[in-house]
């Protein structure tokens, strides 16, 4: 019973946070000027300086290793973090120091889904962007030690040919999965009910690449009143991943692209059985009149095509026969301030103490080989 | 172990179709022409007229004992729709046949909170519409046979005043609950963050009323993509509820009146558990910076104020232990289209098979009759 003491823990959601020469080393010579670069505010902090806009709100995004005291939202420097954020070097050893062997980094800056340089005025700049990104995830991060990183690369969404060239050329090069929106509705783009995305979903199933849809990639996550604390916010995120599942369940893309696979990020997985068991329900009573697939039962369809990811979820754990063993994954989300840093390893394994082994090897490990074709 | 062939089931969430006499009866003289009214339109379907506006969509509003082929949205007659969705005499039989002993009825022309009012441009029209509704369901529905109707009254909520007198009014004649918004912010009104239903909190709490919040009682429910078909909407009312129950506990409700119940009705159950693991988990780590109460566990303070209510949740009833047995109360929603009519009892003891019998008669009928102080 329990985790094993040698099974080799793989997060699939943490993140990276930019070093200040990610896009200046790569761009090319045309874009120097236009290139995201690091500025130092006159009040100390660190801003990221891209089309005349400064962004810099690392706090909640780098706070691995400090006590929630010290946790806000206030904007921080590099100074303020560990090495570890940014430096492939010092994140592996704060890998060690947690107990995490390998994981899968989304990036920072850039966007969940690399929506940041979906804003951009200028689609050749923003498609350097998302290759140079691409280019620094690929062969600066993960390469340094590529049994331990699992490479998640962007597309340039806005533009679907160009995300599928995107999708082949960083394939070609050893992505093991694509960060994608889970809800791109949200941001004024055609819905999952439209075909508009089947080239980019046919070609990361041709390449057999999932797509990683971290909550809060289709927009804003949801609060609920506008004084209502943040904090309920940060309790409702799983909300997002829940939306996404359904949204996805019932709309045509699993039945046009039997391979895909869907990893919902940051999501929790407590929450899988009641929503299945629900929409189960509600399709046995409305698939006659609603436009939906009757064929196929929900949760018949979630198999093999939709995946949770948790940080910290006994009641997941506990239900994990019910979500099925192999669609469950562990994320650190180091250094994010969901993260157990430094005590990862040590709090999974209370949350595992009366799983069966094998099990317990599925959800912290074998899970995440086999969906991101990871092998030992 | 199961659902004793004594205990009595009480539904906690059923509806009224209100009969065409129900404000026509009891509206004071100067209000006779405005007193909404139904009439029967050129295509056969009937409608109810309320200034100027009609509206008329019984259909997934009454549909006991219907198929789920002929489901629909289409709007129906009186004629289309069983008795006893708006006679008590033919309700009390239908009752009998689905084997539920009591059940509490919500509005379906006022809405779940007496919406319908809200949106009158006449305050005192307005005022006398739900004083007449709650003397139809006071006198004429729950006095037919008082053991087996609970009396769930509205109030008119854009009016504080008038709400607390309106509570201790009809608290006089033997109301047992009101219903309240889930999310008064939804409607452009103050959130529960702020002072401003504390009279209607502690009229409630005086007069040991719980209030009573179906989903959707704060306008539309949640849906995601604009193109998604409406089953996704139906499929994820539960994130209503969810919605709500973070919402009060951050707040400062529970805080101030230490004995105001909220019960949840047809959100579900199996849901909570994860996220008041959730909520607590987010509370240890965030409860610091974030401008909430930090003494208390939101999991501790759902205890006694906040009550989940199913029509078929296995999942909940399987994890009932984590909710707390006493806080889980049974619905059958007739005749809407989630109610299981006739079916009701023979359901209801499938999901119970695995629970001891002195917990499945709290789930049934022990905590319905404690909460709304509803005694056999």
């Amino acid at each position: 019973m329990g985790l094993p003491d040698d099974a080799k823990i793989i997060s699939v959601d943490d993140h990276v946070i930019e070093h200040a020469n990610v896009w200046l080393d790569r761009m090319p010579a045309k874009f120097k000027d236009e290139a995201p670069r690091i500025e130092r505010l006159p009040d100390g902090n660190d801003a990221w300086i891209f089309e005349g806009a400064a962004s810099g709100n690392f706090a909640l995004n780098a706070v691995a290793g400090k006590h929630p005291r010290e946790f806000g939202m206030d904007p921080r420097s590099y100074d303020d973090m560990r090495d570890g954020c940014h430096n492939i070097k010092s994140r592996l050893a704060d890998m060690d120091i947690e107990g995490v062997h390998a994981q899968m980094c989304f990036p920072n800056m850039g966007g969940f889904a690399g929506s940041t340089f979906w804003k951009s005025k200028d689609p050749e700049l923003a498609l350097e962007c998302v290759k140079a990104y691409n280019d620094f995830i690929l062969d600066e991060w993960c390469a340094f030690d590529p049994g331990r990183q699992i490479p998640l690369v962007m597309v340039p969404f806005w533009d679907v040919e160009a995300s599928v060239k995107e999708i082949e050329r960083t394939a070609a090069k050893g992505a093991k999965s694509v960060t994608f929106l889970e809800a791109p509705h949200k941001l004024g783009l055609p819905s999952f009910h439209t075909d508009h995305w089947d080239p980019i979903f046919k070609a990361a199933e041709e390449a057999d690449l999932p797509l990683s849809a971290h909550f809060g990639s289709g927009g804003v996550p949801l609060g609920t009143a506008p004084d209502g604390d943040m904090f309920i916010t940060i309790a409702l995120f799983g909300m997002n991943s829940m939306m996404a599942m359904v949204d996805l369940l019932v709309s045509p893309v699993f039945h046009k692209f039997p391979n895909l696979k869907f990893v919902l990020a940051e999501g929790g997985t407590g929450w899988m059985p009641y929503l299945l068991e629900r929409t189960d329900y509600s399709w046995e009573r409305h698939r006659y009149w609603c436009n939906i697939n009757a064929e196929q039962r929900p949760s018949e369809l979630f198999k093999d095509h939709i995946f949770g990811c948790f940080v910290s979820d006994q009641v997941g754990i506990d239900q994990r026969h019910q979500i099925g063993v192999e669609q469950i994954l562990f994320e650190s989300d180091y250094p994010h301030s969901d993260c157990n840093w430094p005590h990862t390893r040590k709090l999974l394994a209370e949350q595992l103490a009366d799983v069966p082994e094998d099990e317990a090897r599925l959800i912290v490990e074998g899970n995440a080989r086999r969906i991101f074709n990871f092998p030992a």
